[in-house]
């Protein structure tokens, strides 16, 4: 479940988040299958948890983007986000996702 | 490598194929992640190979469409395909697939 913490000072609806229980096998592909979300997922996985905010990724798109880019990340049950202040902070969902979908991650972690 | 076989009076180009060793994950993931190919590759599963021509898939399709499909299982080294007379037969490339992406297929092929 996503952390709702009303007191954080952020405006924003709290992000709303998909289980990777819940999550088809293609919309978990998908999600995977783009070059952006790719990028995240690797640097994420690289990264300790809660540690990145969404603007902290060197990746090629504007900020609607990468909004809709986290969505999909969120709906395929990927990524966990929780605002801090102003910040938007992010976690790969390694363990569950990978309960759901065994070996899937680490084969898009792999050196391609 | 694609059969091409040119005695079989087919006049169209023999498929172009590529190997799962040279198909970026990206791609593979691309490929699995639509429903029509997801029905293509799971009832190739099912069937002996060569024993499936193009048309004998119940998805809901049009030629052109269903022969772009074809062609993005081929480029992601999913399917090979060759002529055999007036007909296109295929197999799954299961063992060359798993080399490459193991387990990939297995998660597809698993009840959703």
């Amino acid at each position: 479940m996503a952390q709702r913490d009303g007191s954080t000072g952020s405006h924003r609806a709290a992000p709303e988040h998909t289980h990777p229980d819940d999550v088809p096998v293609q919309t978990a592909l998908a999600a995977l299958a783009d070059p952006v979300r790719l990028t995240l997922v690797r640097e994420l996985a690289r990264s300790a948890e809660w540690s990145r905010s969404c603007g902290s990724f060197d990746v090629p798109v504007g900020k609607a983007a990468l909004s809709h880019h986290f969505a999909a990340l969120r709906d395929a049950g990927l990524v966990e986000q929780r605002d801090e202040g102003p910040k938007r902070v992010n976690r790969l969902r390694k363990d569950e996702f990978e309960g759901r979908f065994p070996g899937l991650l680490d084969l898009v972690l792999r050196a391609d």
